[in-house]
């Protein structure tokens, strides 16, 4: 029987946590944090994250298996879940509680909760934080919906599969890798942004007819540059 | 010329507020509070997170205007709006910035944004803040989303009005004082909140056809005791 405490850390800056989630980090006992290639930015925020709440948790770093390309998606899913799993029971030992730092809000487009609901006896905690979508409209000081209006919530992947969700008035769209609103009618109006939160962060806005091939080469460009790269879009039609 | 900073607060945990959040009161120096009638509960959260942050900030209260109830809804919100637009001017007179602190997300459902988008030559700056939706996933420890699954957020009315929103998966629901969710099919999964992030919480989760009756009795009970009520539920399709 373990808790397991999720704690939302919002989109980058270390000011994003909430202090109730500075809280939770500073009462943790046993922290849980992944190694992770590439992304160097990144790599020393949860430590930052973790130093500047004044804990004295004991630390302990897990690698990610690698995915296994041979299964169909949802099976090479299932499997890359359960191989953390057994990572982190092995790193959790009999420690009764255990504190992990997710990007964003634990809730939206993560795994961490899919995980810790596969270790035997094990009770989720979760501290929200801030969204890559808050994120977004706060960068830009934009309303996330219209007046009483609804907004669909998406990925880049869907958007390209399935076209403009059937009536949608506003969507927000995450985890695309291919900029996906190119094929969509040029009159729809983009709020963009990438690294938001950060010191990186770059934002752009305008009808698609217009924004689009800026926004394409600007991603291409900060790609390059910082050799990975995180971004986030709302899309409205026009009044 | 002001810059009015709206900061994300959170859905009254006091603990929701972020280090940015908290900063930027600390460093506030005119600070707009509303005084509302009823909701005694909420009536000092403001106050509480102001002092907190260790603000020295001058604090002006300002009330609501009443609304026209013989407009037609779009043209009675918006002179609402202006009107409350003219208090905010009179409250600021000729000093450089203002903040206020904003319930949950400024961006999401909220009129702050638009608001101050009357004022004559304001420039809004946006702290992002903690939402009900968050605070409700967080509360059941549940996803968001499924595995690259979409979501719709909407609110009762439209939900009454146009029913399950077409090809949607997951749909979260927020300002609806009706429990509009009665009228939907009983396989539908739902998970529940009320005073979500508050020591008064309440949530319920299960089949429609299971918990539609308890969270009806539950939620009137509920608000005859406190006064006033605000809940949000995310609905699912069974797998
Ligand atoms: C695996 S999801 C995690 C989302 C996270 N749990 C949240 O609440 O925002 C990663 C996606 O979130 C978005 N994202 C996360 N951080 C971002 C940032 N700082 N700037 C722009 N987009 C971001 C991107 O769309 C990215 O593909
Ligand atoms: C005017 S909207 C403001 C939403 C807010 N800006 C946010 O980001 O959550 C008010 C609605 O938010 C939801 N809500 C806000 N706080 C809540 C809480 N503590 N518990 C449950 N629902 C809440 C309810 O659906 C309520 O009708």
């Amino acid at each position: 029987m373990v808790e397991i405490t999720l704690v939302g850390i919002g989109t980058g800056n270390p000011e994003h946590v909430t202090l109730e989630g500075r809280r939770a980090i500073a009462e943790a006992e046993l922290i849980l944090i992944p190694r992770k290639a590439a992304k160097d930015d990144l790599a020393h925020l949860r430590e930052r994250i973790v130093a500047d709440a004044g804990s004295r948790a004991r630390i302990v770093h897990f690698d990610y298996p690698t995915r296994d390309q041979s299964l169909p998606y949802q099976q090479r899913v299932r499997a890359w879940h359960d191989e953390i799993a057994e990572r982190w029971c092995e790193a959790i030992g009999d420690a009764p509680t255990v504190t992990l730092l997710v990007w964003g809000d634990p809730g939206l487009y993560d795994s961490t909760l899919r995980i810790a609901q596969r270790l035997p006896g094990a009770r989720a905690r979760v501290i929200p934080g801030i969204t890559a979508l808050q994120a977004l409209t706060a960068a830009h000081a934009i309303p996330f919906n219209t007046v009483n209006g609804p907004v669909t919530v998406t990925t880049g992947r869907r958007l390209r599969d399935s076209g403009w969700p059937e009536g949608a008035e506003t969507v927000v769209v995450m985890l695309d890798g291919e900029c996906s609103f190119q094929a969509l009618p040029g009159d729809l109006h983009i709020w963009w942004g990438a690294y938001l939160g950060m010191a990186e962060q770059i934002i752009d806005r305008g009808p698609l007819a217009e924004a689009t091939y800026r926004i394409v080469s600007a991603r291409a460009a900060a790609r390059e540059r910082h050799g990975w790269i995180m971004d986030t879009y709302l899309l409205r039609q026009p009044d």
